[in-house]
């Protein structure tokens, strides 16, 4: 057992993990080519998801040319909701059946790319929403295969999703975030193109910047795969299998990226070198957190931005009132791993070193405080509330929150030592406020 | 323009790199799940490509028990020949039509990984052989679409050949290596279980593991993707694209890891924890190098292996006389960088210290110098022949080695810098003696 750590290294537990990589390409101006990549993969009729916004930037405009240019016929839909619901997956999959579509685009954020994933999945295989809605919200049926082409064209830096097989989403009447994991809905192929950055909000950056340095730090702290039990086949071994090598390379590398550029993306628009390497590093936190798996401050997210439909973030001004993903899991991330920093301690101290943080002197003991010190500290450079009471929350709200959060019985199990509901009281009591 | 860099960076260059990865599995272990995986992809009956060391390890009988205890049913092909020809290709190509088989299983090194690709794409797309092989010696058609499923499960550390699109062989009559390259070629998943280089010999650990870090720093050595033109259409970008920022990652952490185990799992047959972590270094330079590319010592290793059969090789004296993939690289690695170090010194010098140099002190005329002089103690330390001279060339047929390694273009095209014949001819000049 590593010192310190709450899940010991099991010699009867996992010895391997898997790599369920996706193709991607990433480079400013890759857009323009979109219709040639949908012709590669034989598609003549596509289903083109996007929203209001994306559809009127030149990244956009490139990309619809592109499909006509080669012959693909692009079927917009447009209709797509900032935070989708499950109403909204249902809506998309109808649209997408009637519509006759071989295939799939994506070109927004998280929002639309979850949207087509879910349209794909219940246009090609009908099911009542909640069954491969994950448990213990929905039934957790596994999907039953393959579901159609689809390439997805991130515009933020935060989602990921253009590399994972999760959906995520609102449920309305449970008043939570919750989502569908299957290795089929991951994307075929993630065209990652900058220039869809270039003309988004500072604020916008930083919420999608946020997310992306959680996914990685979340990764990269999460428990061993090893301390997992083996799993009897291949096909029960989860998607969210823990820290491996292979994640590790990949979030150590995005909280160095995210650690450099985070502020600089949000401070001068114009420096586009800046919003370049956020959206590479929000590729690697992708492939880390859709391999290793994210954990308390995900977990913490949902029911943060499940109860909250009152707050507009900087930058989110046009869309209808809610707390915008990256900045509901930012928030619980400083007290998260104060807490989860004595389970982990190298893996904390070598998460700060990354971000920015000068480590010299610090003992395991201090490992949590140091890496939270220097992401409340990017916090307050890049504008963002001043913790849980910053966005409307007090005292009060927290037994619904954790009730919320202890539900996501997925991430929680990906820790790097056991939560409990108690725990989570705790931890929504330190993330009220951070300066 | 970078300072000292052959090939500018063109304003009007490539923008973009592609990303075709892999599936893989990596642990201790993994290949007694075997049957599931092939299960997984629907095989009912699969062409088992090993060679009879590999046949009475343990690893591989727990393989195919593994397909036994799953019902998948096997067929063993066992010709499989250490360094492959085309006849060998056409052989297992027709054994395979004959078999009736729904998928692949290999289960080997490079040769037994490569010659299941090839009998895979002629028993799937038949044609006259030298149809898929790459231009000159071959016609370079491409391949027309999928090939059948294929689980390919290295068991030496050098191949790589398990996530890439390429089938290296020995072409006989013009005594020259080549090979064929397509995105299709690329094995569906790839199992690595490192326990199959346990019973390895030190010699074949030492040439498979100089393989490791000759792809690792030629990766991470070669022409920055964006001194490419660009792409007219995303179908013509090449394999090899260029040194970029995906291939950087993994090609810097094998060589750390080779620079840390190499030794040690050469010295120490019972070092385990060596072996385990050569093998992953193996396996992230094998993403490494099938993204960037490869270019002076695997270009000049052709000729190497393809004018000397009669080199026997510390740990494989069982097989015919021939110099291992990874000794004929390597023997050629420090002249070449010695040769490109000013054309990319801060990757050159990025890549000694990764692999355990001190570089305090060196200057960017040094970059060359210090990697190469690295990787010679590490040959020495190794008991690796001590240059060309040592597996028995002389000055005589520099003009013949050369003759056959200008004809790579597609991997010289990917050096730093251009180089020519007379080039060559120094290089082979240089590489006859290192201590």
């Amino acid at each position: 057992m590593a010192p310190g750590s709450a899940y010991p290294i099991d010699p009867a537990g996992e010895t391997g993990f898997t790599v369920e990589a996706a193709s991607m390409k990433f480079g400013p101006g890759m857009l323009g080519e979109l219709g040639g990549d949908a012709r590669g993969l034989g598609l003549k009729r596509v289903a083109v998801f996007m929203d209001q916004r994306v559809a009127d930037t030149e990244p956009a405009q490139a990309a619809l040319a592109s499909l006509r240019r080669e012959g693909v016929d692009g079927v917009v839909y447009d209709r797509v909701r900032v935070e989708p619901t499950s109403e909204t997956f249902l809506e998309a999959a109808a649209f997408a059946r009637e519509a006759g579509v071989d295939g799939f685009i994506s070109i927004g954020g998280g929002s639309v790319i979850d949207t087509a994933k879910a349209a794909n999945l219940y246009a090609t295989h009908p099911a009542d929403f909640l069954a491969y809605v994950n448990k213990p919200l929905g039934e957790g049926r596994p999907v039953p295969g393959p579901v159609k082409p689809h390439i997805a064209c991130p515009t933020t830096c935060g989602t990921g999703s253009e590399t994972t097989g999760v959906a995520i989403f609102d449920h309305v009447e449970k008043k939570v975030k919750t989502g569908i994991s299957s290795r089929w809905l991951r994307p075929t192929l993630a065209v990652v193109d900058p220039t869809t950055t270039y003309s988004l909000p500072p604020g916008v950056v930083a919420a999608t910047g946020f997310d992306v340095l959680t996914h990685a730090i979340e990764s990269h702290t999460a428990r061993p795969f090893r301390s997992r039990p083996r799993s009897e086949t291949p096909q029960l071994r989860p998607p969210y299998q823990g820290a491996n090598p292979w994640s590790d390379i990949g979030s150590l590398q995005a909280i160095r990226l995210g650690g450099l550029y985070l502020e600089r993306a949000v401070a001068d628009p114009s420096d586009l070198e800046a919003r370049d390497q956020l959206m590479f590093a929000a590729t690697l936190a992708g492939l880390a957190f859709g391999n290793a798996g994210v954990h308390i401050p995900h977990a913490m997210s949902y029911s943060v931005a499940g109860m909250n439909h009152r707050f507009v973030a900087s930058g989110y001004e046009s869309a209808p009132p809610m707390v915008p993903h990256g900045i509901s899991v930012v928030l619980n991330a400083p007290a998260a791993f104060r807490f989860t920093g004595p389970a982990a301690p190298e893996r904390h101290l070598r998460a700060a070193e990354a971000l920015g943080a000068d480590i010299r002197g610090v003992g395991p003991e201090g490992a949590g405080a140091v890496l939270a010190d220097r992401l409340v500290a990017l916090m307050r450079a890049t504008g963002l509330p001043n913790g849980l009471s910053g966005i409307g929350y007090a005292e009060d709200d927290i037994p619904a929150l954790a009730a919320g959060a202890i539900a996501q019985q997925r991430l929680l199990s990906i820790a790097p030592l056991p939560v409990g509901e108690q725990d989570l009281h705790g931890l929504y009591r330190d993330a009220m406020r951070y300066w």
